[in-house]
Parts: structure tokens; C-alpha cells; sequence
């Protein structure tokens, strides 16, 4: 049974997906597709790796991850397969795959698509997804191995994620992504903490004290590490978003102090 | 072949989803993954209950169905699994398997999900969908007995649907559902009408004289018994929601009156 | 493995696509079940015939393609199967299959659904995708033959596409489509031009100089015959339909010289 996942912001409600399931089955018929999401906000290629990279990793070994957040379709971005803690990923160079399979990482390998033959001919200049990605994800889910579907690279393109700034209280984090329950979720880890105690965490003119570890339907708003361990302010039984009335790049000042972590 | 169905809030554009989806396929590799609803409105577990009992009597005998609308994540709600008519269901004990699942229906068991070593780890408190129902799910869906993931329980939580009440001219019904296509769903089903005919709906000052079987392109507005028993108020090639100006939680008087029913 | 798709108009959010998709595996437990698109605009049944056939092409041969957006549900209309160019097909005769399974197609033929043991009993007068149309779809794609299912008929409801017209400076075309990147999809396709150049395509005021191959991030807006084969017009990076202020039936006045396509 091979798993094939799809990654893209092609919507739901368009035909484009439904194309690249039936050339897939077409390609390879034992194929088993899962879908991540195809909602990601069209081409915004950093919401896109990084819901990739959340949900990659509880996938089996062996699956092929297709993912397509592809504004340069057409230009000469490279078309890319990389092979990665035992799971292969097939898309743009935009840095699309670079967070879920990082150059680096374990058994990393990577190749340039160049195997023109193994595509749809002809190719469209509008929708690689496919017409290049999906026939190579069928030829790897299938078992044929990644020197196969183009010619050996060193490394991709590398997604340049904003990093937590340190200030004078402590660190500077931005809102990087917002999911469905209006969560702002910022681009702050616990390691970035290095051991200090967040006191309280500041959005706008909003002060929220409480860092938890679930969502307290007591509190109005708190902060926590969520489930994939980002930083996030949360708003228990409703939207933080709508509450404090921000989204995506909103600066979240986090003061912390010495001592045991909150 | 095991089938295992998927009832969420989650929305389909973050990770979530995908997520629960490879934790599944990667300790139940043969399962058929099915998707009920992802678009359950967010922490509402009676639309959720709903939606699930209304799809999963189509479904084979041996499904397992993972239900996770769980506004009390990370709280001492209890997690549980039950079965019932053939089928499994696995997901917090709130009442959201409650209209699927009732106790008392043929064959039921419960159990409070307490195998903690079957469970990701470490477990978090924001994301038990991927971190218990999840590895739970599949587990039965290899075959595994309902008495090996949890202790017996006796009952689950009942969810507490609104019900027609009984006034003067007849009942007076709620909007407990509204539909793609704007049908204004309500609780009522045709036993409550007890033989009795349905002279007219009356939602705020309109009065909807026909009862009929289908969506009659002749009618602005028209009441029928939908496909799954429930009375309700529709707009042929249109929206009864949109046309009326109503929604959820709407009242809507019905006079009846003894005879042949409608 | 069998591969049964589905397009409807029911959104993603009630429980009609999983009932039907609860009915398709119970009576073809090995069937592989493939969503096209189940966000067609409610009874919009050319937007659904379109994106049926824009995907159908790229699926296997024997693929099932189940096809619901049937506001006339309950009336006289006829339900159908026809098979067409090695795949079959299933829904309401009225119009929505005529785009992917025209009659006349490559093996063309086509039964009246007639065998009411095979549907779910009772039938009800709302919901023939779960009630009729799944059952025949699994009943096929467990690979009866056409006339199992029903008796032959001559041909099916053809869907009426607006037509470009011919005006003095060349055509007029017509937006059919718009798709999720707000691309603005015309009724015209290359053999329209008949071998002419187009100048430029005008909507509205504002008049389109460059047709092009890709979304090239330098224009503003261009023209593209896209992946399906249809002219398209594109605003690179983001909507034309949101730059222009225009969708879905707007007219798009293409001037046409001799000579050699741009």
C-alpha cells in the first residue's frame, strides 16, 4: 500500500484536484491519497510548508508527500523530489518542502525533476501540479527510487522564517500563522525561552498573564505551547483573532525573567 | 478492509486533520479513511452529534467512527469508545456519540479509553483527536475488542436536544439545523405530529401552507419531511434562510389538526 | 480496486456526502472513493458538468464518476448512467453528465435507471444521490454492465454552452468559470480564433494587451489559453476577478487580426 498526501491552494471547490487524484490513480492504482489540506491561502508558500511540515511527520515510512504552493509555475524555479527521514516530498523549489525536509536532515537526498518523458505531454505552463508533480509522485509511490525522476542536487531552497527578536524583556515573536479556532500562533518555541519564565505576553495593548497548558474556559485569553509546539494565544470557547482583532504578523512581545520556566 | 470515518471541527485548512489522518494510516496501515464533516461550526456539539448519527447508519458493519468536536480538551471529560448496532464509535464523552450511539441500542458497550500506553507520547493537552482518539481509532480498527482500550462504563453523556412542545394550535418546533442549500431543519418528526395534520408552518409573520414530498419548484417556500425524518422548511431553487431572513434556534409554530395526516 | 468519484453541489459541512459515501462502501466494500469537487454552486449545473469533465479525463478507465446537483430531485427527470470512452457515468439527465460523456463520444451508451430493487427502500423525494444514484454507482463499480441497471436510451439532456460570437473586431466570449485564484475562464478555446491573432481581449474599460503562456509576474493582467484548454484572463500574483470588479457571465470582447496566433 503506498500513502500519497497532497499539499496545496488549489481550493476544494475547482476541478484542479480531482485532475491530479485521477492522473495519480491513473500512474499508480494501488495508491492510497490523503489530503493535508488544499487550503492553503493561495500561494502563500510559508503557510503551506509550514502545515506540510505539522503533518508529515505522522505519516507512515515510505509515503510521498505532494505538495504544490506554486506562484513561479512557468518561470524557472526548479521542480524538485527529496527524499527525507524516510518519507519522499515532490513540488516547486520555493521553498515549499524546506521545513518539512530540510537539506540536513536525516538521509536527505535531492534531486532536480528532469525526467520530461515521465511527465504529461504536453506539459501546461499553468499547472504543474499535474501535469510534472503528480506523474513523479505516482512513479516514487509506485517504489521506483529518486535518482530515477531527475539528477542529483545538494540542497533546495530554504523558506527564510522569521526568528524571535530578543529585546530588552525579553523577545519580540510574530503571529505566523492563524488556524480555524482563531488562534494566533507565533513563531516562538520553548527552546527560545532558554530557560527563562514567561511572565506575560503582550498584543497590542492586551496583556495576557496566564501561560497554561490547555484551554481554561476560566481565562478570557491565554498563551501555550500547542500540540505542535508553537507559542500560540488562544482564546478558550472563542477566537483570539476576533477578540483582540489581529492576525498574521502581529508582533507579540513575550516578558520573561529568570527562573523556572512557567 | 477496515473503514474508519472522520467527524471533526477541525476545518480542512490547517494541519490538524492530516495530522490524525497519518497517525492513523501509520498504526492501521489497510484502513480506508473516510471523511464525514471537518466543518462541524466550531466547539457546536450538537450539530456535530447530528451530522454523525445522519451518516453513519450508511455505513458497513465494523466501521469505526472518530468523532472530535471537544471544547473540553485538556479537562477531565472523559475519553471513551462505544459500540452499537454493528459499528464503533471512539471520542470525548460530551454527547457527541450520543444520538449515533445511545445506550440501551442493540448491542451496546462502552468503555472509558484508559490504555494510556496506546496513546502518542508525550500526550498534549490541546490535541487529543491526534494524540489519543486517534491511535484508539486504530486499534479497533485492526480488530482489536472494545475491552482492550478502556474500562467498561455503564452509560455516556446524553446530549440534550431541544424538543417540540406541545401548544394550542398544535407544536412548536426550533431550528436545530441549517443545510448547504439554507433547508431550516427542525426538530420535529413526523410521530410528534401523532396522526394529526399539518394545516401550516408559521415562522415569524410568514405562513407556509404546504406540506409537501419534494423540493416543487411552484412553491416559494414549502415544509416537507427531509431525508432524515426531520421536518423542515425549504425554498425550492433557493434559501429558506436567506428568504426568511432566520436561522438556528428559530421558532417555528405548526398547526395541526386532526385527520389524515398532510 | 474500483474507483468510484464524486461531484455534487452539497458542501462539505452537512452529512449528505457521507451518507452517500457510507451507502457506496456498504454495497462496494472495495471500492476506492475519489472527491471531484462537492462545492459546484448549488444547482449550478453547468459550473458542476465543467469541473466533472475538466477532472474525469485524467482518471483510470472503469472509474465510476457519481454526479449530483439535481434541483430537480422529485420530478420527472430523468436518472441515467451512460458509458462513455471507457468510463461510466451517473446522475439526473439534466445536462450534468452531457459535458464529460457527450452522446456520440467513443463507445456512448446510456440506460434509464429502472431497477428500483437495487435503490435504498423507501426512496426518498430529496436525496436520490444517496438513495438511487450511489447504489447504481456501486452496484457498477463492482463491475455490472450498463443494462443491469436500467433500459436503454437513444441519448441524454445536452447542456446548452454559451457559444463565442462572432462580431465585427472578432468575438465575443463569455465568462463560464471563475476558479479559486479568480482567474476569469471564457467559453473560448483555440480553434474559436481559427487561426487569427488575438490583439488584445477587453472587459469592461480596460483592455488586455498581452497573451501569454504562464502567469507572468510582470503583467498586471494577461490572457492564457489554461490547463483545460480555455481562454483564460489572469491577474499574476493575484484575482482578476477581484482587479476587475467582474465574474461569472461577463462578456469579454476579443479583437482579432490575421496573421500568425500570438
Amino acid at each position: 500500500m503506498a500513502v500519497i498526501t497532497l499539499t496545496t491552494d488549489f481550493g476544494l471547490a475547482d476541478s484542479y484536484v480531482g485532475a491530479m487524484k485521477g492522473l495519480l490513480l491513473s500512474r499508480c492504482p494501488e495508491a492510497q491519497l490523503v489530503d493535508i489540506t488544499h487550503e492553503v491561502p493561495p500561494q502563500n508558500i510559508r503557510a503551506g510548508a509550514m502545515r506540510l511540515a505539522a503533518a508529515a511527520r505522522y505519516f507512515p515510512p515510505r509515503t510521498v508527500h505532494l505538495a504544490v504552493v506554486d506562484p513561479g509555475v512557468g518561470s524557472d524555479r526548479r521542480a524538485v523530489a527529496v527524499y527525507s527521514c524516510g518519507q519522499t516530498f515532490v513540488g516547486p523549489d520555493n521553498g515549499l518542502l524546506s521545513i518539512a525536509a530540510p537539506p540536513g536532515s536525516p538521509g536527505w537526498q535531492g534531486v532536480e525533476l528532469t525526467r520530461e518523458d515521465l511527465w504529461l505531454t504536453p506539459v501546461s505552463s499553468t499547472f504543474h501540479g499535474r501535469d510534472v508533480f503528480a506523474p513523479v509522485a505516482a512513479h516514487l509511490a509506485s517504489g521506483q527510487p529518486l535518482e530515477v525522476v531527475g539528477r542529483p542536487i545538494d540542497s533546495i531552497l530554504i523558506l527564510d522564517l522569521p526568528r524571535p527578536q530578543p529585546i530588552d524583556e525579553g523577545l519580540r515573536g510574530t503571529v505566523i500563522d492563524v488556524d480555524r479556532f482563531g488562534n494566533l500562533i507565533t513563531n516562538v518555541r520553548e527552546e527560545h525561552l532558554t530557560g527563562r519564565r514567561l511572565v506575560e505576553a503582550i498584543v497590542g495593548e492586551i496583556r495576557i498573564e496566564f501561560l497554561t497548558h490547555r484551554y481554561d474556559p476560566q481565562r478570557a485569553l491565554v498563551t501555550l505551547f500547542n500540540s505542535d509546539g508553537w507559542l500560540e494565544v488562544a482564546a478558550p470557547g472563542g477566537s483570539a483573532a476576533t477578540r483582540l482583532g489581529r492576525g498574521l504578523d502581529t508582533p507579540v512581545l513575550l516578558r520573561l525573567e529568570d527562573g523556572n520556566p512557567g
